[in-house]
Parts: structure tokens; C-alpha cells; sequence
């Protein structure tokens, strides 16, 4: 549930001193590929070193979409903001995997943060990785973490390469919708996850409640946590791109993230409704676990209940004194016997009339 | 509680792409079915497929409304979306079950997507269908999940047809608020609903407080839980069109949606009280689990702490000792059991002033 | 706790239908009481039905104020919407006894709907029952449910008779102000029978905590929920009504608006300092349940401890065994005595050290 | 901890009607107090009466400060409000001790009601203490409960007479300024209190939790919701005079009015925060109840375990079978005292392996 | 996790009046440190006295930085405050070290309190500093406390001296976003020291919960309240700052104080998140103290099930009746073990179902 790497600035280094992160491969290089196109012709090529990315000219139509996938490797990430003369914070930003995610915007350019919920297919759990856009006015950059899972983007690229629907069409605000989309969508597997999982949890807790399975309980109550800490600042990203705030974005692609927008809050409302559940089934649970003692306790106090009445009368009958004539009354035994089955008898009927059996 | 049909966009399609829906009975088409009236007259049909529906002309005076009773057909709904030229998104909400109520004003059209809250009779549980409204100068097309329990709007079908109220001399904007207040109306059932279980809950809980209807009133926070979440959206929806944000909505309209409003947020009320007084029971249940184990450890203290002495002298005069002087003596024997009972009284007084018992 | 009518409306009527209440005594005409007065002279009469009702021109400097009391007879009150061509949803709402208090500005008319919290001198419980105003530029319509403990307006009456104050002198809209004033100091009332209660459960459940007075602790519980309901909702008419939004109100009145405001907002906060106080004593009921339990099990530990140990000894010396030599000791017994009082005494000692007795 | 006066109003009496308050000594007078300076004179002394009161003409550049000591005698306030043409509202708030602390602005007035909280000595509790301001261009009333305690305005004077600070230098707004901190500098009284008292009953419950202390803590908590109640509206009065909204108060003074706005906030943040760890140490206090259960609950098992299987040892031996072969072995006795040794020393091991010792 | 210092103002003080402070070293001067810089050249220099300060004049281009290190000594804060004509208030503020973070601007200059967390690395627990600066057009005044740990602002002056960044470049806007960044990346120590301490809390909560722990994880909630009161102010300081409120930041800077917002977001975040999953651990330890509890019972119970019906049994043939055929039957004692050995075997086959063993 956590991210893999940490930010460890020194504190008081100059704001955007992209040295000292602790990367475990942190020469590790990053793969950079280009797709430029318009409504006519498209474009793909892996780019080999930044040297070879291009800054597109203000007039040119195309829309070019570097894409690089790796973040580790500070002097590369050094060399695109010097490219593209970007503010230092940015890469500083970038690079760090616990960042927020957030929405700056540079008036020439847009910064995007936001974080992408995956579900790690063998522990079952979710995790998230930092995706970030730099959208200037007819070029995107995105940045994501490396990944075995493969890249997010393909079905993305698949679209432009057929040219289906609308995507050659339109600019790079169209473009940063389809990818932002492209991210958004994974949330409704999270979505069915939390969906399944509560019905797992619930369905265990009410018929079969387990210690156990109460810290089940507390860890998926957990995930929702880091759920909400994620998408949450995602909403203000997409609520500040989708009202006037942001000149880059058309009129045409508003709708667009309203859409997005509504699947965010979608994400959240789930989170907060099944977490409003999850506590209830903890009441549920608790008073089980009560209830449980409750008749571990009638146990208990039915069989004492009964037998140490009877344990006093033949321990009355077991004294040695001389004189006590029940003992040589013939049918002195058989009467304790009688009188036992009695107190027993009657003691079961009570218990039952006080519905403890 | 679960809506029957469950989104499954796969991740990267193209916005607006409507194949791919699980639906167990796709091919099903809708049923059209068209009403135009004007304050004079009023025609009605049954459309057979979309090719007859008509776009009317923008000074047509007439208003159409297409009731489409089903949103399984891809293929339909795609058909409606070329004829009405509308937003691609708009196709892909009406289709999806699991929709957030939401309202979207593209400037010649207005969208709204709400929530229906009824009640299953069969299972007496509460479930939500969804009904989506696109509305334009003088046509309404709305959508509905095909039903068993027969359409909704027959009652408003009746009105315009018996020329009552004045829903045939105004437009667009009345029928669409008459066509809300009917689905609002049924929120009246569901507060009854929800006053009714409190009720029966309130009164199990607190005369007979069993763990099994804990489990009920869990389900039943569980209902309120969805309820909220179905109605809250509604509220802002409902809100936004009332307010002046949209210029179809005539201002002799606007005091009926407030009245829709009021009704929303009467539920929505009711529903929070409702949680508030059913976390009050689970407390007084908690309580009553509680001394109800109190009570059961009080029957066993007392029982153990009246024989276990007696048990000690019953067991003393048992012994076998060759020097005891008591065991010789005539009334020794009766001088036990003197003390005997002396002891179990002394006991129960002295609980009895304890308010033991 | 509950209102004694009940909203029944069909899903699908007409707006402003005012059929098919279920009021138990639906024939019942309303009283209705005319007081006509300005700055020199004061009329008052009873008025036997509609018709005879007056609408004051525009141009009349007097003040009219019609009270309609009971709201049982929909024919009457559709008589009064038609003659002062008031907006059908305003006398549905009028109708209703579940209307959430609320304010609409119709231009030329103002409406408003507050509830009037009383106390069931009987029960000791507290109702609410609703208070409508129809407020005309010279006119006020005031309709009250139907009620044995006499007109609640009688006082405002006593001083437009008696010219205290400045009722006469000014216009509808102070006479709206000293209604509603008299409404909100009912409150008090309300103030003062919850810090009673408050004070009555307090002093119980902190010196004798009992199961039942839990259950009334509830109940309070629940009045207080129910008093927030009825309360909040008027807090927002009274602030939109002291705001410049409603023409009507003039300045002067303001400041006597604000001073009704502060009632209602103080009614509020009592609610929720006193919710919040009682949850503590949830607290430390429920901590004085289990410390009940702790000495109750202590006593039975006490005991047992004492009595399962000496139990062993004399039954160690009630065993059969030939060749038991203590047995045939002179001071055998007398040595277990001993060890049995020593092993008492050492528990007693034992436990007063763990403060356990 | 509460209001010692109780504002009874009858239901629709005049608003400002002033008879009927059920104060103690309502004949008592108040005590009313003339400082009037400017730059360079200052003059004091006692007035007798309200007749003697002065209403200094606009252009006077004397600021005068009648401080009245005491607000129970309704026919001298009634003298006070006409003098100065006070809104009659404005008498009956001050005469209120109840009244929530408020700010109304009359054009040319201010009117001003705040609580001083103040601890009472003897039994180191909290109460509250009402002060009311009415504030002209260059006079101020001061309207205070009687108070053995003393004039809490003394220190004020004396500065005033000193001509320390810049007091004298400066207009009605800077004397209204410094009354209203000397209020709030008694804040940091509270804020100690609250502070020194949480650590004590922190320390108690932490390391000696007994029931009598959730008492405490419970008396505690309702102080602090008494306080909270007190405090929070104060801080929407210090806003109101602090943003631009009252004509009266000059940019000058602005700065000192944020500085006391500050210090309202801290006391209501030392508020919230004390209660959080408050309900942090109810957590720990209950949960160590249930340790202690517990305990006891091992005890009392330990005990059982071990001597049960004793006592029925002995008692098989005790049993008087004409043929038990064990009773004639030599060694049986011993054999028998082995074996309960034995299983005794079984029984403590395995506890001790269990933690349960 | 208190500040060292208590404000004791006495009631009624001229505000601004520094004299009582109950500092236990107050006569010990401040360390003044002057740096002035510009794009080209740096100076420094130890300043002895507050005299010797320099105001410098308003067309100066260098920006002047005097650190102010230890605020104890009233007379010499008094002299600094003449010297620039600081507002009382102002050095009261700083003198205080209960101050909540706030910033004040005053026109002509800008002053602004923070809280620096810290951790000490004695106790591992987290304390808090305040630093405070006034900003002029080109100066800047920061005050801290006296500390041993070093000065914090170290690597800044580093930084300047080495011309590194852009910090020379620019005005006093960034040197105080540089300070400011400085403060704020110490909260990434924090984060990780919660984080950290989170997961150990956790561990050990969850794998073998003690009470003693809960103590822990109560000091930690405690911490937890401390640093959001620290740090949620500090968020609306730099709001503030970063919104056009204030004349003496540039555009060029704002993009900087984003990022330091962003960083006090992420500490309130991880805050919020951390309590949130506390609560979630006691909810797991108070349920796993409920299931030893029940564990421990049920021990109790199966004993005393088995063994009480055994002792009744050997009582039975250990009374001494004259007429008791079995005691004479040969095989009486063994059918008797047989019959004794069955039910110890049937109860613990019944316990083993019931899942108590």
C-alpha cells in the first residue's frame, strides 16, 4: 500500500536540487516515445536521449505527445526542464512519488499530478503510481513511474493510430482528457474491488464473526483510507481544469471532464458509503463477540446453578456425626436421590422459563 | 440494493463508445412511445423504431415527449444520439445503471440523469431505478430501465390526456418538472417506509433486544446508507435548475421545484435522523447485552458465594478424623444445619441489600 | 413525538391537489378570525365561512389579519386559494403536516411555514404543530392547526386591543414579527423543559445508573433529534426573511427579526451542547455497567478462592485411605482448623492488598 | 456553572418589556460609574442616578464611559434605554443573563454582548459573567452583573488615570478595544485552567483509573462544552467589528481587535483539543476497566482449574465402595497427595506458558 | 510536547507591554546576525547591540537579513520594535510562545509567526519552536528561540554565501520563501517520525496487544492533536501570502509558496489519516481484549462443567446411608470411574463442536 520510493530532501537544498532521491536504480534511464500527429498523419518514434526531443515552434499544428516512462534518473530529468524551460519545482514535483496530486498553472503551460490506482493482481491489494502531464499549446509530456505491468497508454495510442473517434481531430486538451480518462477508468476496477471485498467481509463477519477476520476488517478499512487520500486532491485538479480557471482548455472538451469529474466523485461516494458500512458491521460484530460471553456465562452459571445444591446435600449426608437419623432410615438414599433429581429438574425448568437454554 | 446492471468500460475506449455492456438481455428493444400536445389537442402513438421519431422543427409550438422505456439496445441508443445530434458522453450515462445523478446544460439542450427509489413488494426492499430527461425547446426525450412493475409516468400520461392542471398550456419546463415530482412523489413511500422499520425496529430493540435484529437494523442502516446516496445528488441537481443556471426553466416553473427540492431535502432529513436514532438504539442495545451478562454473573455469584461455605462445613464434619469432639455430640448433626441455613439467609439478605436480587 | 396527519399523496397528482388527505375529521370547517386595524381603530370579528372574507385593495392603509384555524377542510382552503389567487403548491404545503418549515417570496406575497414546539402538559412530551403565514402587502393570512389548549395568539390579540407596544402603529410586516416572536418564545419554554430533563437524567444515571433509565435517555435522545428538525429549517426562512431578500420586511422590523433569530439560533445550540452531555453520560454509564460487573465478579472470585482451596483440605481428610496417619492424631483436626483460617485470613489479606474488597 | 438570573417571558409579551424578571434583588440599583477624558483632562465620579447621566453633544471631543454595575432593577434600565433612545430590544438583551453573545449595529450605535468567563475560587469551577457595550461616537455604557469579585474594569482605570498607553490619546473604539481584551485576557486564566486540569486528570486515569474519576472527567467535559458555547460566538462579534463592517471602529484600532480575535480562537482550539484527548483518555480508561476484568477472571479460573480436579480426587476417595482395592495400599495416600501435587504444579506451568501468571 | 515558555499577562496591561514574561533566563541577549546581499557581492557580520542595527533606506537595492536568535530579553525586543517602528502588538507576538501561527500585514511591512517541529532526539517525541518574521520592502527580521541544536536557518546562509540557486538574484520575497521552504521540509522529518511510529504501533497492537500499549498509541494521538494545532494555522498563513492579499510578493515567487502549501496539505493530510487509522486499532485491540476475555471464560466454564458433575457423583457415594446397595456391589467403584470417565469425554466432545476448545 505504499509507494516505493520516498523523498528525502535535505532540508533547506535549493527548491528543484533534483540530487540525493534514494532510488534503487537510480542510473536507470527512462524509454521516451514520441507520437505526433494531426487529423491527417501520424507519427511514432522511441526517442533515444532527450537531446533528440524536439520543442515544437508556436505555429505548428501537429500535437506531439513525448511520453516517458521512468522517473529515476534526476540528470535526464534535469535535462527536460532545461529543454523546455520548465520551473524547477516542477521536476522536483515529478520526481517525488508522494506527491499530491495537484494542478499548477504556469500560463504557457499546465502541470498535472495525479495518482493511478492499480490492483497488484498477486497480493490483491491496491497501489498507486504518480502520473504527471506538462501540456503546453500543442505538445503533452507525460511522465509515469516504470512498470512491469506494461504501459497504461496503449489503448490510448491504439485510438490515435486507427484514428477512432475524435482524438486526431482536436488538440492537446483533448488529448490530456483521453489519457486523464485513460486513468479515471481504472478507478471502476477499484470500485467493483471495494464493492467485492465489502461483500466478502460482510458476508463473514455477520455469519461467522472471527477475530481475525476483524483485522481484515481494519486493513481494507486502511486501503479506503489511502483510497480517499488519493482520488480526493484529484477532484480539485479536475473541478480547477474544468471551470474557467485554465485558458488551455476548450469549450469543446469541458463536458469531457465532467465526466471525468463525475467518476471521481463516484470513487469517493463509494469510499465514504462503505466505510459508514464498515463501521456498522464492527457494531455488529462487537455485540456478537458480547453475546458470545453471554452464553459461555449462562453455561457456566446453569451447571453451578444445579450442581452445588447437590454437591451440599450429599456432602451434608457424607458428615460423620453420630447421631443422624436420616442415615439409617431405609429409604434416606433413594430420598436424597429423588430430591436431587428435583432440584436439577427444577432448576432446568426455571432456566428455560428465563430463556437461558 | 445492487442495481441490476453493472458498468464494464474496459480501460481506454473512446468516450461515448456504448459496446461492450453486459446487459443479459441486450438485443431487447425499447419501447417508444410519443406524446404531442399543445393546449387544444393531443396526439399519442407507439413508435416502432427510431427511425420514425421526429426532430420538430424550433418554432413548432407543439410539445413531444418520447417516453424510451428500456436502455439495454446499444444499437438503439446510438441511433437516438445521431438523430438528436447529441453529446456521445450523454448516451453512455443514460446506458450506464450505475449513473450518479447528475445535471449537464449544453446550451440548446439540458441532460438529467436521477434516481427512482422504490419499493420491492416481494422482499419489502428498497431499490433504485434510474430515469435520464434530455430536454430541448419542445421536446423531452426520457429514458427508463425497463420495468415489471409498469411505467412510472402513466399517471402524468392521464393528466395531459384529461386536460388537468395546467400541464397542456405550458412547455417543456412543466412537463419535465411534473415528470420530477413524480418520481419525488414516490420518496413519500419511501419515508413511510423508513418511519415504518424505525419503528418496528425501535420497538424490538428495545423490548426483546436479540443479536439477530441487530443484523436487521444493520441492514437497514445499510438501506439508509444507499437511500443518501441516491437522493444527495438529486438535491444538487435539482438545485442547479431551480437557481438561475438554466434558461430553459421559465420563472413561473421555478416555485414547483423548489416545492421538488423541499421534498428532496425532507428526505434527506429524514434519512440522517434516522441514522441518528438508530445509533441511539444500538447503544440502549449494547447497555441491555450488557446487563443482561451482569444479571447472569450476579444469579452465579450468589449461588457460589451461599453454597461454598456450606460446601466447606458439610465437608469439614466429613472428615475422618479419629479426635473430633462435635461428631459425638447429640445435636451436632442439627447444630450444622442450623448454621447452615443461618449462612445461606445471612447471604441473602445481605444481597438483597446489595440489590442483587 | 409524531404529527397526527400524514401526507398520502398519489405519486402523479396534480400540484396542488388538495384530495385524499386522511385527516380523521376532514369535514371540520376552520375558525376563521378577522382583526382589521391601523394606527386609530380596531375592528374584530368571526367570520362564517369564505365567502364572506375580504381582499383588502392595494391602496387600504388598515392591516388585515384573517387566523384560519384547522387545516382539515381541503375545500375551504381551496375557497381561500382561489379568492386570494394564491399559488397551488403554497396551500398543499398548508395542508400538510409534515412541511419542512420554509419561506417563499412570490413577489407580492411572502410565505411561510414554521413549526410551533409545545409541550403535552399531559405526556410531558414535547409536539410540534405547524404555523402557516400568507403575508399580502396590507394582509396576513395565518392558518394553525386545530387545538384544544386554546389559540396561541391570544396575547398578540390582548395588545392590538389594549394599543401596548407599537403593533398598531406599524405595518403587516411587524405584525408577521410579533406572531412569529410569539411562536419562538414557546421556545424557551422548550430551553427550559430540555435543561430539566437534562438536569432529572443527569443526577439518575450519575448516582444510580439503571437499565430503564437508559431507555429514557433515548427517548430524550430522540425529542432532541426531533427538536433540531423542527428548529434548524427556521433558522434559514428567519435569516432569508432579515436579509434584503424579501421586499416586504422593512428596515425597522429588521432589527426585532434579528432578535428572533438569535432565539432560534440559541434553541439550536442547546439542542446540541445538551446531545453533546448526553453522550457523556452514555459514557459513564456504560463504564459504571462494567465497574458493576468488576466488583460482582470480584466477590465471586473472593469467594471462590477462599472456599475451593479449604474444600480440597477437608476433603484430602475425608478420604478412606487405611493408612492416613494425621487421621489418627490427637490434634489432627484441630491443625486443619487452623490451616484453614490461616489460608482465609492470608486470601483476605491477599485481596485487601489488591484492593480487591 | 450556570447563569445564576433566568430570563421567564411570557409568550407573546411586548418585545423590550422589561417587568417580570424573577431576579433575587430586583430592587437593588445599579451602580453606575462617570469616567470622561480626552488628551489631557480626566474627570471621575459616582452618579447617583440615571437622571444625572449626561448625553454629550456629537461635537464633544471628551470620550465619556459610564460603566453600570449591576443589571437587575428593570425601571432603571428602562430610564437608560430612554435617555438614550436605545432600541428597546437592546434592554431587554442586556437584562438577559442568558443571552448569547452578539454584535448589532444601529447606525449610530453599537451594540455589544460578550461572556467573561471567570473561575470561581472556591469551588474551582468555571462560570461566565455578561457584559454588554453600547457604543455611541464618544460614549460608551458598560452594563455588568454585580460581582463580589470586584470591577473587573479597575486595571482600565487605573490606566486611563495614569495616562499609560495610548488610551487617553485615541476614541471609543480604542476603549472598546481595551475593555473587550481585558475580557479575553481572562481567557488565559481559563486556558491554564483547562490545561493544569487536564493534566491532572490525565495523570489520574492513566495511572489510577477508578469510576469516581470518569465523574470527574465527565464534569470537565461539560465545562468545556459550557466554554465552547460561551467563546464561539464571541469570535463572530470580534469578526463582525473587525472586517469593515461597523462604521465606528477606525483602521487604527483594526490591528488590536485581530490580536483579541486571535486570542478567542486559541481558546477555542485549547477547547476542541482538550476534548479530543479527553475522549482519547475515556479509550484508555475503559479499555484498562476490561483489563482488570480481565485479571480478575484469571484469577478465579486459575484458582478453579487447579482445585477442581482436586476436589474430585478427594472426593473418589472419599467414597465409601465396599471394594476399592487403592483405599488398602500402603502408599495410597501418598500416591494420592503426589498426583494433586503433580497436577497442581501441570496447572501453574501451563498458565504461566499462557501468560495467564 | 510543550512549549517551554507561558505567557502570564496579567489582565488589564497596555497591550504590547513586555515586561513580566516569566522567562527563566531573561537578561540573556539575543545573537543579532546581519547578512546583506545582492546579485553581486554578500556581507556579514555578528551585530553586538540593537543599536547598531541599520535601518536602511527605502532605495537601497540590498536586501538586509537580520537573524534575531533569542527572545527573552524584553528590553532589547522593546529597542528593535522603536527602532523600526514596529507596531506594539507585534513584539508581544513574538515574545509569546503560545502564539498561533498568523500573518498580519501592515501595509509598509509583513509579519508572520510559524511553528517549526522538531524532533528531539533524546526523548523521540516532537516539540515546537516559533519563528516569527517582519518583512520590510528590503529587510527582514526573523526572531527564534534560543536552541542547542544550531541555528536552522544554516543552510540558507550557506547557500547565499555560495550563490547557489537563484536566491542572490532575487528580493526579499524569496529569501523568505527560502526560510519559510526551510522550516516546512523539516515537517517531512515529522512525516516520516509519524509514519514510522504509525507502523511500530500497529505491529505491535495488532500481533499482542497490552494495555500498556494503548498508553502508547494514546501519547501518539496526543502528538497527533499537538502537530495538526501547530500546523493547520501555518496553512492559512501561507493562503495568505500566496493569494494577491499581499503587495510585497511577486508573481515569480507565488508558484514557490504553492509548493510550501502543498507540504503543510501533505502534514495535515497524513495527520487526519493517521488518527483516522488509530481509531480503526483500537477498535481491533478493544475487540481483541473482549475475545481473551471469552477465551479465558470458556476455559472456566469447560472445567467447571466437567468436573462439577464428577463431584456430585463421588459426593453421592461418599455419603454414609445405611442403605446403599451399589457401595456394596463389587464393581461399583469401577463402573463408577467408567461412568466418571464418560462424561469428562462426552463434555469435551460436546465443547469440541461448540468450538470452545
Amino acid at each position: 500500500m505504499r509507494n516505493k520510493n520516498k523523498r528525502h530532501r535535505k532540508p533547506g537544498l535549493s527548491p528543484g536540487e533534483l540530487t540525493g532521491f534514494d532510488h534503487t536504480n537510480e542510473s536507470e534511464d527512462a524509454d521516451i516515445y514520441l507520437i505526433q500527429f494531426n487529423d491527417t498523419e501520424i507519427k511514432e518514434c522511441k526517442v533515444s536521449s532527450v537531446e533528440e526531443m524536439v520543442v515544437p515552434s508556436s505555429d505548428d499544428r501537429k500535437v506531439y505527445w513525448y511520453n516517458i516512462d521512468g522517473v529515476n534518473n534526476p540528470n535526464q530529468l534535469a535535462a527536460i526542464e532545461k529543454k523546455y524551460n520548465l520551473h524547477p519545482l516542477l521536476m522536483e514535483d515529478i520526481a517525488s512519488a508522494e506527491q499530491r496530486p495537484k494542478l499548477d498553472d504556469y500560463d504557457t503551460s499546465l502541470f498535472l499530478t495525479v495518482k493511478m490506482i492499480r490492483i497488484d493482481a498477486a497480493t490483491a491489494t491496491i497501489y498507486s503510481e504518480q502520473v504527471s502531464f506538462v501540456v503546453f499549446k500543442n505538445l503533452i509530456l507525460s511522465f509515469q513511474e516504470k512498470n512491469k505491468e506494461g504501459d497504461v497508454f496503449n489503448p490510448n495510442r491504439e485510438r490515435l493510430r486507427q484514428n477512432k473517434g475524435k482524438m486526431r481531430r482536436m488538440g492537446v486538451d483533448y488529448l490530456l482528457y483521453s489519457l486523464l480518462d485513460t486513468i479515471v477508468d481504472h478507478y471502476f476496477e477499484i470500485m467493483e474491488y471495494v464493492g467485492d471485498k465489502l461483500e466478502v467481509i460482510e458476508q463473514e463477519m455477520l455469519t461467522n464473526p472471527e477475530p481475525e477476520k476483524l483485522k481484515e476488517l481494519y486493513k481494507f478499512r486502511r486501503e479506503l483510507i489511502y483510497l480517499r487520500k488519493s482520488v480526493w486532491p484529484l477532484r480539485e485538479v479536475i473541478v480547477k481544469l474544468e471551470r474557467d480557471e485554465c485558458s488551455m482548455i476548450t469549450d469543446e472538451v469541458k463536458p469531457f471532464l465532467r465526466d471525468v469529474y463525475d467518476h471521481t466523485i463516484q470513487v469517493i461516494e463509494t469510499v465514504e458509503s462503505t466505510r459508514d458500512i464498515l463501521s456498522g458491521i464492527v457494531d455488529v460484530y462487537l455485540s456478537s463477540v458480547s453475546n458470545r460471553m453471554n452464553s459461555v456465562m449462562k453455561v457456566l452459571t446453569v451447571i453451578s446453578t444445579i450442581f452445588m445444591p447437590l454437591a451440599f446435600i450429599t456432602g451434608l449426608y457424607g458428615m460423620n456425626f453420630d447421631n443422624m437419623p436420616e442415615l439409617h432410615n431405609q429409604n434416606g438414599y433413594y430420598v436424597v436421590i429423588a430430591v436431587c433429581v428435583g432440584i436439577a429438574v427444577g432448576m432446568l425448568v426455571y432456566f428455560q422459563r428465563k430463556k437461558w437454554l
